[in-house]
């Protein structure tokens, strides 16, 4: 399938060390999904400078689009835009379009921006901005990197900025089969019929319930006849009805 | 800090498309810090034998343990082991002792093993078994990589006869200090004093009430000395008590 591809990389020494559950990954897998942009990788690093422009550097060079999430507030341990500039070799300068912005902030505007707030303002050269309708700090695009804030709802925010100026995909149609039969007992003909439709993605998810295992039949492609007559296959064999 | 490192390679479709929200890696992340061991990397890749393989490649080289989860059920899309014997360049095959456990699972023991389930009980040339008291297909110890399922009830299980038999590292002691104020008005000084605790790690995650913003400032290290004065200095300097 040639949909465009898309990786994440989160940053973070607060998930890493299972103080703070990710909500960022499920989110973007959920949109990415809408507009037929294929989710092809996700990596979480901690707060350290190498380790966030040595991922970045890989990632980009292997899918379309990689987006970013934490690390861009005021203090010490947001490190992530000096390290995306390092990444691309270019300089990071404070940026009078986002300092504009952030200012509009705060009750006296540009006389509280505070140096550690201007540090929300210095943007990677050559790079353009996301728009952050929440804190006004923003986020950038440089090339084919989407750098967003961490904290969920800001997060989200700035990704409903950034999706409608990627060119979509073909939209995957996806059907669920309930098998209501262990998976040890449906595997062999599921494999047959996964032979029998090369183009359609068959996935198996094993569930337990008070009257026995099943398996969740996921059938998936970005042709929608396919799906449909795949997952009609997979029920007349496992005497389903759908 | 000197503490035994690890990663995890989460394998699986579902991830990345959204239809699953990933529980492993949070639970991983919090059971490895109660024993001092230093996650570092997380990756989440499809159900591609070949980025499986090279992640496995990539990640058992640069740490000291490589947890994976998911891939290793009785249909087409498990390819998690085989693909974990080619990284290692060894031969996969049913694995005798791996197939006495799982034949208990089932009614006729061994008479239901059908191929689907027999595949369940292939083990890397070299590998030690992890027991599965759930579903009793085990997992595996190759080296330095712990091949556990991805249903999270026998993720936990297994990874509970994983970690008693690795060597742990210092606790990482933690506090943390709840500040009122918001980051930016903060991040000035706490900059100053990450920088007088080279020791310590002081991380800083902003939060917003109906009250307005604060930050809990997370404070770490394997000195817990060294946590106390730190953050005592933080709270008094932000004037909060503790």
């Amino acid at each position: 399938m040639g949909n465009p591809t898309a990786a994440m990389l989160v940053i973070g020494d607060e998930i890493l060390s299972g103080r703070t559950r990710d909500a960022n990954m499920y989110h973007l897998a959920q949109e990415l999904i809408l507009i037929g942009i294929d989710l092809r990788e996700v990596r979480v690093v901690p707060d350290d400078g190498h380790e966030i422009a040595a991922a970045v550097n890989d990632l980009r060079a292997k899918y379309l689009h990689v987006f970013t999430s934490g690390g861009i507030g005021p203090t010490h341990d947001d490190i992530t835009a000096e390290n995306i500039a390092i990444a691309f070799g270019v300089p990071i300068e404070v940026n009078d379009e986002a300092k504009q912005s952030l200012a509009t902030n705060y009750p006296n505007g540009a006389a509280d921006l505070n140096p550690a707030r201007l540090r929300m303002a210095r943007i990677p050269l050559g790079a353009d901005l996301i728009n952050n309708p929440i804190s006004k700090a923003p986020g950038f695009t440089l090339e084919n990197v989407h750098v967003l804030a961490g904290v969920p709802e800001i997060f989200r925010a700035m990704l409903e900025n950034v999706l409608p100026g990627l060119t979509g995909g073909e939209i995957i149609h996806s059907t669920t089969v309930v098998v209501p039969m262990p998976e040890g007992d449906i595997a062999g003909p599921l494999a047959e019929l996964a032979g029998a439709f090369p183009n359609v993605s068959i996935g198996s998810y094993p569930f337990r319930t008070s009257y026995g295992l099943g398996a969740n039949i996921v059938v998936r492609s970005t042709d929608g006849d396919l799906v449909h007559q795949a997952s009609k296959e997979i029920a007349d064999r496992f005497g389903v009805q759908q």
